[in-house]
């Protein structure tokens, strides 16, 4: 099941980096749901490469084609296919992976996992270019959502290791960016960073308890976007760091100021507060209004559950491993050690084109728990 | 799937804080093996509470009781049951809950998935006591791995803020840890901490590309422990701040010696020289020796796919939601703000018995795909 | 996934003829779901053994203990895990089977697939005696379906190659099953049988195309019953020697009076005309009544899809392979051809133990839907 | 899941009749595999359209494109993906299905599952035409597992109520098979049959107890191809006819001459006496030759499980629901009853068309528990 997901929505994954064509097969999609086309291309373009003079050059249209799923310009019930040929092929970049792994690819354990047949060429299935089919499943399940008023966003929040979130405020944050990256350029070197991903609108009481819960399939999504190497939900890692008195979300009732004084300052896990769970009598409550919290360290889930507030979360982007730089290696007809400079055109820092990945990971694993 | 996981090797654990009984079943086992069951005992004994003058005084000998699944003292094939009967019940401490959800816990997000209906003492189903369940099968896994050569062993590297790893060589880590523990508790908070585990001897080429690989698995099944808020795999988050030559796990022959220089200082992901990818004529490498890293920033994975190093992760451990100190909640039935004292014998901290849930967790992980 | 089935609603069966007990563990039932005991009870006795002069005189109360996943008396949404002890015991009748396999059960095909580690004693995992657990987990499926509408019955439409329907008009069906079973037992032999279980006030809609039909679902789950070696949905094999103008449901609005004339005489899959279709405006269908079918010769399935007819199907019940008649096998120890007279207690015909066992399996496959 | 088969070979079918494209992507195909592409296309054309002068005269070269999953000829561990384009596509013959169903197709299950939204012409997903894309996926697996020695093959054993047994022996079968359909188009109507499977060669030991036995997953698999009404494994219905004494089948040592005593007639399902289960010392078996039956009425499973003989399964196919012959149906639109003649062009039989399907079905089923 390696390049397939979901329970009730079945995503699956298929092409290299430099085969014919990739695509998705997406199964269990509500019929009747007209797609917007346009706003899938631009969610498409966010991730594609060649749009920033700073991204990689490659340039791909990246539009999908769609083979089946759809009548009349709706979704029809049956699997949604949908491709996108891969036209801008420089395969003889790659011919040294046939020789030399390179440092931070998974180019040896592919060699190892397929014994020695795998497609090394741009790093085959294993390739960033795969989380173009997973954005055309991720942006359609994103519109399906919005029609229940469930949003996803995402922002770079550390970049090269420098905290962006004062930058937002002082509104140059893209400056920052542009600046970091081409430093990163100059020196032939890469960098990464860490990006907050922000679920808004959906509803408590998704999820499940255990292995199913809204964490651990979030996670199990996001980890198949090359690169990831972590991930935090709420206050996550510094938590970890806090007593219990200061982590545990306190809850009141949201006809009531809030003191404003979240327990400790997790600006970016700030609660929503008008987003309460609305009353039940039949739970055996009474009041006015609904139930929320002051703060939002839990990230939106507490037993695996959703509770009303924003799920938010964070990864670890790796820096590219695509690097001018020369780099020791092996080589594995020789038997000896090596010295390999990456061709091709990378980009010194995927963090941007994480961002919307991200959302559609999110939005599959949300869309596969409300069907 | 909620409380069920694994392809090969099928775990369902089931069970409340208060049931008759918290138990799983095993499916997929191999017949033939000889289960330890004093080692088991021990290993179940890691986590059982009661055990330290610090850990909640509920007392469960938490010996499982095997209904199934075994025939002369060996795996025959059928799925192996078994079950810890829930003796020392207090269920009294628990009456405010049905009035008010505690802090930090699932209470809430329980009342609300199962529309009132949870059984809500002791967080039923979502109680920390679900994992004598889960180490009964990791245990179990644990010991048929080791026949594969493969280890698991875990340790608090962070308590409360403070980073332990410099008293593990001072060999006084004990004292501080109880000294942390025990002003926790003084003070009636708790606190959390990060956990790092390490699996050795897993063979490269383990795992999958995509949804499926071993950052991907081991995710979804830690997310099971309760308290866990965060994940991160080799250098992690701090991978995240490295630049691309820092970061990438140069390759190199390990017949040769290493010159010792890991790009960085990253002690928790000391690569295993000794553990090398061995040759294989076939996939055209012709050297003598095998292939290493200098360094495992990659925690032993690429592309979802081991590369022969050790696995290394490490998780966020919440400080534990029940606290003796007074807190902001609501009231289910009155619909008003509401002040709790969470009763009941609580642990100031769990992070000491998530170690062998987290190595529980990894283990059954591991022999899933290796069956 | 050998003895775990469905998707929303898993099932676990754990257990050895002659295991500690036997059980099961169902994940995903609703909360708030009040079981009647006594029905419970009374389903589990159709199909227990020791209920008739003529079936195996092996006396278990077959009392379901339930361990966890009911609160005061309700399902509370957590897994619900129920056992029977095994306490009738006499496995030194079963100390032939380790030297020499049966013929007709799955002695041998155990012996191989699990390297000589088998439980054999009474069958072990394979042992009929694992439908009970399956009658646990159907029996409840069947009370929650009663309050959506869904009946499940079932009755022997033919025994020992003799056709019974006749005789239920007659109301003399029990003397005739009495007498060909007592026919049997006195030769030493056994019988085997068709049961015909019909569903009736499934709605129309339930069910998915291709892999994932209420007749691959319902096929899945009813091999899981030892015994079973075919089965056919409405006129099933006879289907196959009609004309298509003859085996095609015809349609009609059912507020018109049925010309009774089905085009041909399938009585055990008459259709239940009152069960039409209900009109939906925006399906574009504006008369009055519903839409009905003068046949259900598609036995209420088309497409993978449910259409509103009763679901009906049949299966093939082998005759019970354990007989008192000597039989050719073989000793795995001398290598020589053997004979075996088979001892224990043992059914001339289970067939009659079949019919809840079939309408469990059923009940689990539409609760899996429904959910 | 519905268009998803499978746990380690996962099979994912997309398209619809008269979509862009109709396709398939297998993800779990071992690396280094060369298929033999003109003989897949041979396998396709068995059930290709317009084929014979009885059968539909849609043409279409379904040759498959390939998108991804492979690199230099092989196999590369990556999912494979491939397409057929939908080109000779006459949607005008299909407008009426859009105001009334058509008997015996899922035109009105489709209408209600997917709210009136699915891709009516020619079926859509459902049509017979989605077999291709099965028939890849099969054709490709046949191919692995003939390297293992399995192998697989079908006959028509009944059509329209003929037993064509007796004609294989004189060597007019294909005269007797065309004349029958010749007979059911001059009335515009169609006709149905029996198809036997046998694979050979699958070694003892594969399979599983309970819900993931060899006749569960092949029944799961089968009834996703349209027109299948009923399975039986070995003796099938007939076991339910037979003694015990007669049904079982008996085991012997395969160096003695068996005496041909089969105790019942069953050719369609006679035993390869030279596939005997191989001794093994370790399970205590210690003569020469190997364990065989004298018959093979459990058509090679018993437990679920293999135990080395042929596998043996007949399925029920009804005739084709599309005929000339006027129909009663109703009007969606009017909401009464109505007179149907299906247009378009159909084939009277498809019975000979169902065999490379049930070939390719059964063949994904054993490469799946082979991988």
């Amino acid at each position: 099941m390696a390049s397939v997901f979901g329970k009730n929505l079945v995503v699956s994954i298929f092409g290299q980096s430099h085969s014919e064509a990739i695509g998705v097969v997406i199964d269990g999609l509500p019929a009747g749901f007209e797609i917007d086309m346009d706003e899938l291309q631009e969610f498409m373009n966010r991730r594609a490469p060649g749009r920033s003079k700073n991204a990689t050059q490659r340039k791909e249209a990246d539009k999908p084609e769609f083979l089946s799923g759809l009548f009349d310009g709706l979704t029809c019930g049956a699997p949604l296919a949908a491709i996108i040929r891969n036209k801008d092929v420089r395969s003889q970049d790659y011919d040294q992976i046939d020789e030399m792994p390179r440092p931070g690819h998974a180019d040896l354990t592919a060699r190892i996992k397929y014994n020695g047949f795998e497609d090394y060429r741009g790093g085959g299935h294993f390739s960033g270019r795969l989380t173009a089919p997973l954005c055309i499943a991720g942006g359609i399940a994103i519109q399906f959502l919005r029609e229940e008023g469930i949003e996803f966003s995402s922002k770079i929040v550390e970049l090269g290791g420098v905290d962006l979130r004062p930058y937002y405020d002082a509104e140059n944050v893209q400056d920052v960016i542009d600046e970091l990256i081409s430093a990163a350029k100059k020196e032939g070197d890469s960098i990464g960073g860490v990006v907050e991903c922000r679920i808004t609108g959906v509803p408590a009481g998704i999820g499940d308890p255990m292995f199913d819960g809204v964490e651990n399939r979030i996670s199990q999504a996001v980890f198949g976007i090359p690169a990831i190497k972590g991930i935090e939900f709420g206050a996550g890692f510094d938590a970890a760091r806090m007593k219990g008195s200061e982590n545990n979300d306190a809850y009141m009732m949201d006809d009531v100021s809030p003191d404003g004084a979240s327990s400790n300052d997790m600006s970016m896990n700030d609660v929503s507060l008008d987003e309460g769970v609305p009353y039940d009598q039949e739970l055996g409550i009474t009041g006015r209004g609904g139930i929320t919290t002051t703060s939002n360290n839990a990230g939106g889930i507490l037993g695996g559950i959703t509770n009303g507030q924003d799920i938010v979360f964070r990864v670890a982007v790796k820096p590219t491993p695509s690097i001018a730089k020369e780099q020791d290696t092996i080589n594995y007809f020789t038997g000896e050690n090596a010295k390999i400079k990456v061709k091709g055109r990378h980009d010194p820092c995927i963090v941007p084109r994480v961002l919307p990945c991200l959302e559609a990971a999110a939005a599959i694993v949300i869309l596969d728990y409300m069907l």
